[in-house]
């Protein structure tokens, strides 16, 4: 119990996980037990403490994963260098095409923070700083380029990635539109917002 | 208790509907229990039945007002037609300034539909789609006109809602942005977005 950091193991550790991120987001993490996410894994609600110390660590670790593992899948994902708006093409796509994959992660991660502790909600808010200043750090390249015409880098990133995160609010598979096609209309959209040329 | 809706008059109502969007922005619907609001209220639980028959029906009450109160309010708003890109200008800057006024209303509205019971969720869906369809439709007819470039409406349309709505996470008074130069900024990317002309 003197943990402070899960440690998710073996063959029941990630299901632990997955069973809470999937009732966490269908009804908030205020409304579900450890009780309940020990039932549904099909363990005793003791057995639960072997994994992690309280609900807050398991909220924790699934928001700072999440987060840790869209900084990596950004940093991993091949993008040029050296030329802006090919790399806020790059990152468009990434967002779109990530947030499509992970809704319940992102479900939560925006969710939730008004129920993170305060030291973890500051952990978890300067991850998702590193990932805003990443499309930030694009937009203040492409601006001093004169490849666009926003005024403030920092209030632009905030509507791109507002209006990019939104796409999982709507985006059925199976719709008229396919995923590639929805990357293709956020981008143009994207490139609009920020002012540069359309192709 | 046969009530189906709210009866808010009186003094202590509409501190009923307050104090619950308060407690419900703050901990989530989840979290909060109506004895926990009759306290905050200052009144004996069993009182509060006066006004509402359960919390369900508040958490309704109060997600079903603001979404009239945003229908209402572009519905008054003044803006011009039969000039479809001075409607988005009209829209845009109202959307911006009504969520940056709203923003616990807001928040509740996002956050707790998946607490609505299927019928009021319906409901309070109705009402969103027709907000999203007053948009939409004058894309549409920007987009008859030839005066934005983008390939379908509805999508452009949840893309700029989701942008402008974004506004209310960051957004600071006493910072280095009124809320006045933020519309700007935020009808700037709007226009981009959607691919009409710069001004």
């Amino acid at each position: 119990m003197a943990r402070t950091a899960g440690s998710f193991g073996g063959v029941t550790g990630p299901r632990v996980l997955s069973t809470a991120q999937r009732l966490f987001a269908r009804h908030g993490y205020a409304a579900v037990s450890m009780r309940q996410i020990a039932s549904e894994v099909g363990v005793q609600a003791g057995a639960l403490y072997n994994y992690i110390p309280d609900k807050q660590s398991l909220l924790f670790d699934l928001m700072r994963t999440h987060m840790d593992e869209v900084l990596q899948a950004w940093e991993d994902e091949p993008h040029p260098t050296g030329d802006p708006l090919a790399e806020l093409e790059a990152f468009t796509r990434f967002h779109v095409r990530f947030h499509l994959e992970r809704r319940e992660a992102v479900f939560i991660a925006y969710m939730e923070l008004r129920n993170l502790d305060p030291e973890n909600l500051e952990a978890l808010l300067a991850r998702r700083k590193a990932y805003e200043e990443s499309l930030t750090d694009i937009l203040r390249r492409a601006k001093a380029a004169r490849l666009v015409s926003i005024s403030d880098p920092k209030v632009a990133a905030y509507g791109v990635i507002a209006m990019l995160t939104g796409v999982q609010t709507w985006f059925k598979d199976g719709g008229d539109l396919s995923r590639e096609k929805v990357a293709d209309i956020y981008w143009e959209m994207t490139r609009g917002a920020v002012g540069a040329m359309r192709g």
